[in-house]
């Protein structure tokens, strides 16, 4: 049985509606790979009663209360308070705490504020938690059967914090099995197709000794499969979900274009390394959002030698050489003018692969033939060429994220294939 | 006194690492507008023991409980059950919603599925709040003083549903003054150096008639200063919140690019409209995201005439003719070189305004003397030119990032001073 916890954010700035709290992203992560399950997360403003109020509810059957926030030195931090409320504890100020605190201001050349002493009132029997990237220290407290542990909320502070206390003192008591997870990424058909294969496989694992549950996660122009499985450790994890893994990829075939969390262009990027290929991009709609994407990976430079976006017409003509008349006998938007961007501007730059994207990402610029999301796109790898037509849907920045999206995707392909 | 609100989202994915609960941002600011202060917010998996103790926990203190998800026809929807557990109210089929569900399903030439019944279980004594676009009618029910409202999980359901209830119920039922915001975005200067100016006005609104609570959020290459006013209506708030925006903006002079939500590009491309000016924008390490985020504008065709990302030396020399004994003397990142970038681009596509970006990304490629992070920027507008080099701090993509919307901002002063 998997020890129960839940996560509270201290901070009135995630109750508007311009912040949430990602930290619990983070720290749910942790917690399941040694077997704690996250039941709650509630986020709570600066306010001492009202905390208090959440931290008692979930004394009465949580096995672990991971808080973040609310530690600094002013007035609006409160987590201290409410939670020596809670236990009814007294404050002690801890000398060591205070000299450390000190010390890093004089590092830095400047006077500790007497506000600053607030951060190192202790309730008499917490622990102490190092915090080598700021001046509040973490508390962690016991309480009957449920450990209490305080954080900071800045995530530079936080991570390192917890992930020490992760080793050193949440292993030892969670209750059961870690949960570990394996994430394939798909890309290229609807989440139908996807599940209409993935389902009879992933069917059979709910009931099998060791269970894997599997989620569908459906972004744009992308889903993701995400199986986790419960184990003891790492290795045993491996045991079910390795062949699970591989049992989807048969299925799934080339869809699945990563199965170890790297991205469609990371992906795209290794195959044109090791195969020492240079592509060059002509760019209509996509606006420069395709080469972007491509030179998001490090060291792409290796391989992406230039690019070039021609908004115009006149561009495409001057630059790229497609030929005005093609233009005018197919419009700008065809799959012959994708081509002849691809075939310009591989010629152009002497690169091994060329790619051609252009289309109507809208909102104005749709006719009834050629509505907005119309966008034809040409790959180019030595002397194979693939030229498609899609029809994508959404607001302006989403036809460009999916029409670099299936660029890359049709270029990984490719790559696949003439291996 | 404003009235108390809490909202708890339903749904064991969104206690995952993988998801967060964005639906809570929406309500709140709706909520803000017409008088509720939310003061918690919740996620809790599909268990009705767990969730109705939530909601217990809500009922003792919250004018109003927003429940979102948690709506469907399968077994894990728990959200009707949890919530008729607390109230201890008996279910009723609802026979016309039963025939609006089968009807849906007809439309589409699909049969109802016994399973869909679930969604028609009323608690006794709820009101059934229009679904115009699913299958889950959303739910009212009172209890003492407290709203407790059950919307559907899905935004393109729950938004539509929120809006009419909003209009029709909730307004009435609101104790106080709604909050209204403004958000002044700025870039181009440190959080510190904004702060100082601001805070000397800023920190009189607090004690005032009316008071505005400033909310200062750093984000990368970017920050905004938010500003909340209580107040009865939207003409009451604008009284006290246009002269503070004013005033915010006579001591931050030109670093305040936008008071109306506008992105920076967006600012860049309707003064470059406004002129009629055509940009030409020649990209080394930002990779073509300087061109991707001009076009993200609806209609930046009309400025945007072409961009070339010139990752290699060998490009810069061919397609843009930066003389190789420029790049030997000076690097070929250096403000020299961004500035031949910019006039080599700007000549070749005839543009009023050309833009020129060199520098080093990252994580490879940094010397002592310029360290990854250093970046050369030259904008050239009619027979203006600027050049700046920066010092970016981060991984790949923020010094791109940052770089972009450098970029940007120099234009952007440019295009305010020679107008």
């Amino acid at each position: 049985m998997q020890s129960r916890a839940c996560i509270i954010a201290v901070g009135s700035e995630m109750l508007t509606p311009f912040r949430v709290d990602t930290n619990s992203l983070f720290i749910t992560d942790r917690l399941n790979t040694i077997g704690f399950d996250v039941r709650m997360k509630t986020v709570v403003g600066d306010d001492v009663g009202e905390l208090a109020g959440m931290v008692r509810a979930s004394l009465a059957w949580a096995d672990l209360i991971v808080l973040t926030g609310g530690l600094g030195p002013t007035a609006d931090d409160i987590t201290r308070d409410a939670v020596a409320q809670v236990l009814d504890l007294p404050f002690d100020e801890d000398q060591e705490t205070v000299a450390r605190i000190r010390e890093r201001f004089t590092r830095r050349g400047m006077v500790m504020q007497e506000i600053n002493r607030r951060q190192a009132m202790v309730p008499r029997g917490a622990a102490l938690l190092d915090n080598p990237n700021g001046t509040a220290p973490g508390l962690w407290l016991e309480h009957g059967k449920t450990a209490l542990v305080l954080l900071p909320g800045p995530p530079r502070e936080m991570k390192p914090m917890f992930e020490a206390i992760v080793r050193d003192r949440l292993t030892a008591r969670s209750g059961g099995a870690g949960l570990f997870r394996r994430v394939l990424k798909i890309t290229g058909q609807p989440e139908s197709v996807v599940d209409a294969k993935a389902q009879p496989i992933y069917g059979r694992w709910q009931t099998q000794d060791v269970p894997i549950s599997t989620t569908i996660l459906a972004v744009l122009g992308q889903i993701e499969l995400h199986l986790t499985a419960g184990a003891p450790d790492r290795e045993a994890a491996d045991r079910v979900l390795d062949p699970a893994v591989r049992e989807l990829q048969d299925a799934l075939g080339g869809d699945v274009y990563s199965v170890d969390g790297a991205s469609l262009e990371e992906v795209v990027g290794a195959r044109l390394r090791e195969r020492r290929l240079k592509v060059a991009v002509a760019e209509s709609c996509t606006g420069g959002l395709l080469t972007s994407r491509l030179t998001d990976v490090p060291g792409s430079s290796a391989y992406v030698d230039r690019s070039e976006v021609c908004y115009s017409n006149q561009a495409k003509i001057d630059s790229l050489g497609v030929p005005a008349a093609l233009i005018a006998a197919h419009g700008a938007v065809s799959e012959p003018v994708a081509r002849a961007m691809a075939e310009g501007i591989r010629a152009k730059a002497s690169a091994d692969v060329g790619m051609g994207v252009t289309g109507i990402a809208g909102p104005d610029g749709g006719t009834p033939e050629k509505p907005v999301g119309t966008v034809a796109i040409a790959v180019l790898v030595g002397a194979d060429a693939r030229v498609r037509t899609f029809q994508f849907v959404g607001a302006r920045e989403m036809v460009k994220f999916q029409s670099a999206q299936a660029a890359l995707n049709m270029l990984r392909l490719m790559l696949s294939q003439v291996s």
